[in-house]
């Protein structure tokens, strides 16, 4: 079967998203290869974290090497160049007579030099023309954190057509029907943290592990943001700690709560309790409240805690919170076909002055799962450096 | 070129659409002709009211009739069975020597036979197993109107991602873009009457003509709900006024309000005013407060002012009556790629106490129009008999 490049490029797009969730702090990366007619010869992609790389997937699927001479290579983001936990791609790809290597996006990580050695061999090297949206879409968390220092955020939200998550007297569940439900699941899988605030913990009591397959061993962080130490008494008999193990939790405070932290048995349960300085939240405009700096603690979990993305799954004061500092990049927003009028709203707590200070959204797409639609979309400031 | 059934009528459909705001009374209806071996040879759609039936239309562009012998024939309509401004296109088909008719959805309005006469004449008759929604949709306001003998209602929304239409001090502008706006002057064109609340009347002094080609000389009717006659005092200087004739304009009052209604100039500026009994809206749990019978009155525009839809454009206490008395059986709802948070819904003057009462809406589509997307969807109660 002959191949166009793009449609090289979008299977090797394809194969990489097959990673998602395992290769984590690594990129997800897909590579095909094709033959010097474009004849497909094989794929592969980056399966698990320390595990051989796309390109060397794809290679040992060809057992006549030889057909590898003039190929054409395609690969979802910059081959390699150093030796980390496997050897480097771009030898590894030099060593064959491949003709040109085609790629979707630059590796920030990458000690520049891949791409050179490859042309240096006679190689002929393409950045992809195609797809650079969803290529890039692919690597975001990875290449955002690296560049930026700090965690990713995606935020995810479940209302009706008219932005209600609650009736007012609280009643939420099954505003969004199953299928939304489980996609939801696979972004936590797809994040390094699920994130709520206090008030959801307390009020909720979430379990907020993976509950679909293949995800359900997965082990994902959870952060709850609890400025006052509200959660210290739920904490012991939460469910949090039957679907989790305390290690994996993290509960991140004010630096004064920290007596009531050691007075308490929080301290000997074993989940790790950040302390955090206290800033004033909002202008005079608004309700001045205290809170976090949500960049500063961004930067804790990414250099600290290696903690490569985070997925804010509510409350409506938490969401705002984020919108407000401007820290997040992506939007998750499952929307369910109904209206539902006077109710809570998730963005409540998030107040403008004027419209051009709204949290303008790009790159958004739309699908439909189930009876409902998911639509993303990127923060205008997200910064790809 | 050879089509097979279902592109055909896909291409039917297509041309039904080109009718959209030209045929009313009459629904749209889109025509194919492929010869015996699925080759095409023409197409046709119903252009004007009293004009030629798509059926005559594709017909007449085949020169050679020769060709028609075991045609196969596609059209998104039952044919008609009646003479009325055209003669029947039962008959006129039933003329060449066609192997089969393949439609797309009944036609509530024809006094069947159309089908039975073809059928006798020895035409094999199918109906579209393709397509079914779209066809439905397409003449769903004929339909519905016909067979409910009340107007059609759609209403339209523009709003952000979470809802919201205006800050909280009333600024709204631009909440959508250019491309949306546009295609809202499509709906206007695609409706009978463009309907308003008096206090959007008040505030905004809206123009609502169709401001885009190649509508622009479509008269559109205009309907303010004015329960106490508010909207007088401003009628005989509105925008309104400029941009329609006043038999274009129809103010529907109290019936309390015709001393108010006598005594003022309006009653000789030319508008309709139309009076109705008011009724308790409401119940015991929510404001209650008087308003119109909407099924009373959508009774009235389709019986007595030949109004077979009406599009909904605001404001939330209007689409929220809409809602509350589950009379629309349409909603379009422009959202704009931004979160606003605080400021004023469209649904804000709906209320429910349990969320099995939300308003459910069905065979959504999604679809971008320039940076914003337009959502459509079915109410639950259409009832299409």
């Amino acid at each position: 079967m002959v191949f166009s490049p793009k449609q090289a490029m979008k299977f090797a797009l394809q194969e990489a998203k097959k990673g998602i969730g395992w290769v984590e702090p690594n990129p997800p990366v897909g590579c095909v290869i094709l033959d010097s007619d474009y004849h497909f010869l094989s794929s592969g992609y980056h399966e698990k974290y320390g595990m051989a790389h796309a390109e060397v997937n794809a290679l040992k699927k060809i057992r006549d090497k030889e057909k590898l001479k003039g190929a054409h290579v395609f690969v979802t983001l910059e081959p390699c160049h150093h030796k980390g936990k496997t050897p480097p791609c771009s030898k590894t790809l030099a060593h064959y007579s491949i003709k040109s290597l085609t790629y979707g996006v630059e590796d920030p990580f990458t000690k520049t030099g891949g791409l050179d050695y490859l042309r240096q061999k006679g190689v002929t090297i393409i950045r992809s023309p195609d797809l650079q949206k969803e290529l890039e879409n692919l690597v975001a968390p990875f290449k955002f954190s690296f560049s930026n220092q700090k965690s990713f955020v995606s935020l995810k939200v479940a209302s009706s057509l008219d932005g209600v998550v609650a009736l007012e007297n609280g009643k939420s569940q099954w505003i969004t029907g199953e299928k939304a439900r489980e996609h939801s699941h696979f972004l936590r899988a797809s994040h390094s943290a699920t994130l709520i605030g206090v008030n959801t913990f307390l009020k909720d009591n979430p379990r907020l592990n993976i509950r679909i397959d293949p995800f359900k061993d997965k082990k994902n962080k959870v952060i709850i943001l609890d400025p006052e130490g509200k959660s210290f008494s739920l904490l012991p008999k939460s469910h949090l700690l039957n679907t989790h193990s305390p290690n994996q939790v993290i509960v991140c405070c004010f630096d004064n709560t920290k007596p009531h932290w050691e007075k308490n048995s929080i301290s000997n349960l074993g989940v790790k309790t950040l302390f955090f300085k206290s800033y004033l939240s909002g202008t005079k405009d608004t309700k001045e409240r205290k809170y976090f700096s949500l960049s500063a603690l961004l930067k804790h979990f990414y250099q600290k805690e290696k903690i490569q993305s985070v997925l804010v799954e509510g409350g409506a004061f938490c969401l705002s919170q984020f919108l407000k500092e401007k820290v997040a990049q992506k939007l998750y927003l499952y929307m369910s076909p109904q209206i539902i009028g006077m109710g809570l709203r998730w963005s409540r707590d998030f107040t403008i002055q004027k419209l051009s200070d709204s949290c303008l959204l790009n790159s958004m797409t739309v699908q439909p799962i189930g009876n409902d639609f998911l639509i993303e979309g990127v923060f205008y400031t997200l910064t790809l450096k």
